[in-house]
């Protein structure tokens, strides 16, 4: 049903999905029935009208007077996001960024569990890291059971992070986020995603001098009073 | 000139350009003077289409047949950047992420120089990272010489993140990346942007279960062969 319409999901809707799956999550946990579109606006810090506009990509429209149905509008966030089903993390290179995102609450909730640990350093292997040990990247095969389910974390040092890469494609894993600051290749039809600290300290800079360019993206990040 | 164009920039080509500036400042140590639309769009893994058009944004057109000035158009991409001055950056929280960020060369360079550690831990106060002290965040107005070239970059738990980014605020700072998981509310004009991992894995999921929606997101990424 709802995959009629994932063609047209434009990225940054895809983006908001997380925030909004957050503030439903809260809502249900808390016995709330129904959100108007500016409430949930207002707790995940974007403007109402792109609530209704992101919401309508997933084929749903609140009820006027009444909202969105808390629990079915979840139920089909999560769908969307693939949260119906459980994701196998695997997170390769084990420094402060690799333990940052190992102990990370969020990274292994919301249906992400972090299932191993590799680095190459001897020094690190068989280190227990959060009651996981550090294995060597050469276990990888053996350590993924079912790499359709399985995503791949690139926190190595960029010289490294072609050929980590290169091997988690090989075990058959077809997505992967990257951390290091290399641009990566891979083949399709592998999705990879790059996460870069200075991309996000280059565009608040942007922000910082072009104050006349800020006034929506602060509509993104701050709710109104 | 370029701040004419500044407020129609949209956000998904404000977060290409630092994707750009590298391109371009690897071009330009290589000494070579001109890029086509084609070349920038391979080295940066974004299609030709996408980098004219986000280009055409800056007011720049490249010659046909020729492409772009690599100089100019980096000098062009750099000033809409802000990175024709320098940025001081403070994190505050200083466990495995502060550590992480506080090494990153990425985080250090780019006229972004991080220039001071907080945190509220006695056992980490004094400590050294990077020859770098961490300082207890009470010291933060001391500090800070000139806020408004400074970004606070909170990566503390979220349940003093609110706490910290109004301490920030309250010390002249008007330009915020949260890594923290909690949704954080300021006061305009104060810039607020929120780095969340579990927004990238969640997006991952979802175009690993709508294969279909990935067409666009590959592109992105993903250098044609």
């Amino acid at each position: 049903m709802a995959e009629r319409y994932a063609r047209r999901i434009p990225e940054p809707t895809v983006v908001r999905l997380p925030l909004y799956q957050r503030v439903l999550l809260e809502l249900s946990a808390d016995g709330i029935p129904t959100v108007s579109s500016a409430e949930l606006a207002n707790a995940a810090g974007v403007n109402a009208a792109k609530v209704r506009k992101d919401l309508s990509h997933l084929g749903t429209y609140g009820t006027p007077g009444t909202g969105y149905d808390v629990n079915y509008l979840l139920g089909q966030v999560r769908h969307e996001l693939g949260l119906d089903q459980e994701w196998e993390v695997v997170i390769v290179g084990i420094g402060n960024l690799g333990h940052a995102l190992a102990h990370s609450q969020r990274f292994s909730t919301q249906n992400f569990r972090t299932v191993a640990l590799f680095d190459v350093d001897p020094a690190k292997i068989g280190k227990l890291v959060d009651e996981m040990p550090v294995r060597h990247i050469s276990e990888l095969e053996e350590v993924i059971t079912d790499a359709s389910r399985a995503i791949g974390v690139i926190a190595c040092p960029a010289s490294a992070a072609q050929d980590v890469c290169n091997r988690l494609v090989g075990a058959g894993i077809g997505a992967i986020l990257n951390f290091s600051p290399a641009i990566l290749t891979v083949a399709l039809p592998v999705l990879l995603r790059q996460v870069d600290f200075s991309v996000e300290l280059q565009a608040l800079a942007f922000y910082i001098v072009h104050p006349e360019a800020t006034v929506g993206s602060e509509a993104e990040s701050q709710p109104p009073p």
